[in-house]
């Protein structure tokens, strides 16, 4: 059975997450529905991240097993074709070894946030940004994420229903950019990880929020992280703004 | 009564347009819809340009008499408050003087054009960009596009429901620039002019795509021109890759 990795981009929005749920939509669910259109049985595929309900995609990856040789053009077509008008799209695929793994050979997950710094309610972005009604001090929001980068007990930044074995992690880059969206001023801020915890790009997102507010000093970052406490940590961020930018492999499928 | 003028953005997929109808939702009926929230009675507002059915805006312009002295801060607040959740929203308001007209007091008239070139469909642009399914040549275009700026009969490339009493207009510009978006590689449209005919933007685009699918050479897009015959248009392409992005008045009442 020839295997392919998938590149999956899609909205959150109308999926329960990407794990498949007994009654809810949700990205798993709706791409094996369509891998069933293909080759009609049960089909269950592997992802690098398991996204919560309303986070988005710019590059989830996936892998499924095929009984047919196809050509993996053909296969991101004809699922393509299948998923519509589902918020999903294969824009990637390639066929891989036998042993690949979309989650376990998975090296790095990358994540994006998308935060609108404006008074009016958003019209286009409505749903894909997480709007704030004022502007927000970047510099002092990288200063308070400086303290993040490295290997670090995240306990204070992670879900309650977290399933991970250790909060221990090495969060390898957290960067904060200004950028001039069509819809006014934006923070884009990219994380980068071997894996992360649940909750955690947005317990970071919402704590780093307080910093750019003016409502925490940058280093009181560094006091929420070493408390490794969980009520030490910020509001949590609404999903919205959340993109699973990326993962990365020792050798790309897609190159 | 004090005047306002009103920067109105919108998502154009819900509504059959800017201009208010009898049976269907326009960005114009729920503007006044709110504004009767605030002031009960009948209003009646003016814009600077009537956008069709599915065509975004980012700046249109409009203007609105008041019986009570709002503060511009309030009434675009208040308003927002009302419109919602229909997809428009007020993103500057200021006061200006009795006899200002957002439709004649305007000297130029801005759009953008999103263009999405991949084959995989889109998802959280769906509607918010046209999206062709190759790559197109943006330097054919600009040579092609070089043909329409300027002043000249425009009949080939007017609807032939336009209502204006002359096809002559002077394009002042007509820009394409390459971007890489979120989603894969966009050409970005920016047209700008006194005024334009009616479907004049999705003429020229649609005409363009076809100089830079390699279907036309640049040079047919002179002899179209010169043809001063519908007949002789391109395919006139969606709306929904379409923004009306400013207005230009002698004094830029927001600034």
């Amino acid at each position: 059975m020839p295997r392919y990795a998938l590149k999956v981009e899609y909205h959150g929005a109308p999926f329960a997450g990407w794990q498949r749920q007994a009654d809810q939509p949700s990205v798993q669910g709706a791409i094996e529905t369509a891998l069933a259109k293909l080759e009609p049985r049960e089909h269950t595929i592997a992802a690098a991240g398991r996204t919560d309900a309303g986070v988005h995609a710019l590059a989830q990856v996936a892998h499924c097993d095929m009984e047919k040789d196809w050509s993996p053009f053909r296969l991101s077509e004809a699922l393509n074709y299948h998923l519509k008008p589902a918020p999903v799209a294969i824009v990637d695929c390639a066929q891989v070894e036998d042993d690949w793994h979309a989650r376990f050979s998975a090296l790095e997950r990358r994540y994006f946030f998308r935060l609108l710094m404006r008074r009016a309610p958003a019209t286009h972005d409505k749903g894909l940004v997480w709007q704030v009604l004022q502007r927000l001090d970047a510099q002092a929001m990288r200063e308070g994420a400086a303290h993040l980068i490295g290997h670090h007990d995240f306990t204070t930044f992670r879900s309650t229903i977290c399933q991970a074995k250790s909060p221990v992690k090495t969060l390898d880059a957290l960067d904060i950019s200004e950028v001039q969206g069509l819809a006014g001023p934006e923070l884009h801020v990219h994380l980068r990880a071997r894996s992360f915890l649940h909750n955690q790009v947005r317990s970071f997102v919402g704590t780093l929020e307080r910093v750019g507010a003016g409502a925490w000093a940058p280093a009181e970052v560094k006091d929420a992280l070493e408390a490794r406490n969980r009520a030490a940590c910020g509001p949590v961020c609404p999903p919205h703004g959340l993109y699973l930018a990326g993962v990365g492999y020792p050798d790309d499928p897609f190159a």
